[in-house]
């Protein structure tokens, strides 16, 4: 039997979502669009073996490999995920997956959209399912499945929008423009925090107790051509604001659900502060962004980078930073895990 | 000729406004409710004087007196208020004006708020217009011709609304329960933050920018009578749980308005993460609230007030605390400051 490995890039959205119109299918409220991140990847191999149970195995850069188990939640997803997919092969043959994530675990990088594109990746190919892999619109279906939203953009390289559509047939992700199109850096700064106590899967669910949902929902419709023609023509300044306004929209909504989901930390506010007044002095012109988690992502023109990666690191609250350009989409590699 | 001195306290809002619906006379966009603060007081006395000018005299609790000048913006709206009481009594007599703050200036309380009530105050009595001064609505209305909508609830003590009115005659103050009725604690934690970069003026003005404020305001609308209620009924936990919703909604206005103002330092999240890990861990029951400023204000019962001081002067983020509890409202005292 053979290997078959894909990497796949994390990606930083600029549109984000946050709340689904369906739980089942996973179709988000709104239209998304990112960029693939090339500092954040996942490497997953995939063997069929002979034996009664699946074999899943993850590591983070700084940990050892560690064997999941199929009760935990954030597992329940691989698993399920195997299943369907086994299910749509017709096979009843087990797999032995072994993942790897370049960047450490407690980064609060979503180490799913790398991680869920990169297994449904491997899956589709060592089942024989290779039709499905190369479409990649259905390949981004399949991998929406998953339940992980921001996943379905990582299929493609560069900036990639998430159409949310009605059903499943017509939500799926599409490349707005390749890795090659536009020299922008994302630093990522990781901040102390303590580990996120609503995850992104709850988090979707509890989205319409807020208040301000509907509005915000109306606003990122607006600003979603807005932001999709600023990459084509490559803006950066007009991205740059709608991208900050569409961050601090999602965490309002956020800290203003039921129960409220507070992911800011004191870093995160010192980091957009410091961004805005590095703005306001006309030094450089940078803009953050935050997902569903504390650290900040530092949106940058390739000339300004090392310049931003500097004063994030002498940022007091900034751990370590990750420096990250636009990256190619979920691709088969030729070096294997095991 | 005679010296009068008013004595007012400031006022934490658990129902907010931000925005207005006519600029000129200052009416709120939605009613909103606070408490009076016994720990955050302006006392000011005024006396005629023979002279062609006005003197304005200011301290604040570390600071010298200062003179006032007409040409700063904040002074500009004490010497119009000045200058329109002068005209509604008839009189061109000039007026000699000292007042005095008992807590810090750079504490981020709303001075003016304890400010503008104490000196319309002295106004009204110096310049001969007792009836106005004695009918506490009509005072109301005086107090918030100045353009601080949050002085008007320092007009009474205890637990105050403002209604927002439609014109002049319907936007008033309002009793709803005096300072005895409730054994609240407003414990205020000073942060380190830099001054306010857009002050409270210029936000209100700036409110219509967000896309969330519609939505916000329709929400605040169906709190008010919840958090009245609260009130009445000594429902801590209603009152808890609104009024911290209650903040974030409107500093989720401020932050997606254009330009943004983030009032919010990373000490100010540090509390908030603080003050809701202790209800989790049903420690204390307190909850946080923020008016346009870093400091938090920790509202708890009384029992719990020397906990909460203690745990506030612990978190490295905080500099110093002020006690407060309900206070009674605008009122004449026998010291003069001069």
């Amino acid at each position: 039997m053979s290997k078959v490995t894909v990497q796949a890039p994390a990606n930083i959205a600029f549109i984000k979502y946050w709340g689904r119109s369906e739980h089942k299918l996973f179709l988000p409220l709104n239209n998304n669009i990112s960029m693939t991140l090339s500092g954040c990847t996942t490497t997953t191999t995939a063997e069929l073996i002979d034996g009664p149970s699946d074999m899943v195995e993850v590591k983070f850069l700084d940990k050892e490999f560690t064997q999941l188990t199929p009760d935990s939640i954030k597992a329940r997803n691989i698993f399920d995920q195997i299943t369907r997919i086994k299910m749509l092969a017709k096979s009843n043959k087990s797999v032995h997956i072994k993942s790897e994530n370049n960047f450490p675990a407690d980064a609060g990088i979503a180490s799913s959209a790398s991680g869920f594109a990169a297994l449904t990746g491997v899956l589709l190919l060592v089942y024989g399912l290779h039709a499905l892999y190369e479409d990649k619109k259905e390949f981004s279906r399949q991998v929406r499945l998953c339940g992980s939203g921001s996943a379905v953009r990582s299929v493609y390289g560069g900036f990639v929008e998430m159409l949310a559509g009605t059903d499943h047939e017509s939500s799926y992700a599409n490349q707005v423009a390749d890795e090659h199109h536009w020299d922008l850096v994302d630093i990522v700064a990781i901040v102390n925090a303590d580990k996120k106590k609503i995850s992104s899967s709850e988090g979707h669910e509890l989205a319409e107790t807020s208040p301000l949902l509907a509005a915000r929902i109306e606003h990122t419709k607006k600003q979603f051509p807005i932001v999709r023609d600023a990459i084509v023509n490559k803006d950066f300044q007009t991205l740059g604001e709608a991208l900050e306004l569409e961050s601090t929209s999602m965490h309002a909504i956020m800290m203003t659900q039921n129960p409220p989901a507070f992911y800011w930390s004191p870093g995160s506010i010192s980091i957009m502060n410091q961004i805005r007044e590095l703005r306001e002095q006309k030094s450089i012109l940078a803009y953050s962004t935050f997902d569903a988690g504390a650290n900040a992502h530092v949106i940058c023109q390739k000339k300004d980078a090392t310049a931003i990666e500097h004063l994030m690191q002498k940022n007091p609250f900034v751990k370590s930073t990750i420096y990250n350009e636009p990256a190619p989409g979920a691709h088969e590699v030729n070096t294997h895990l095991f």
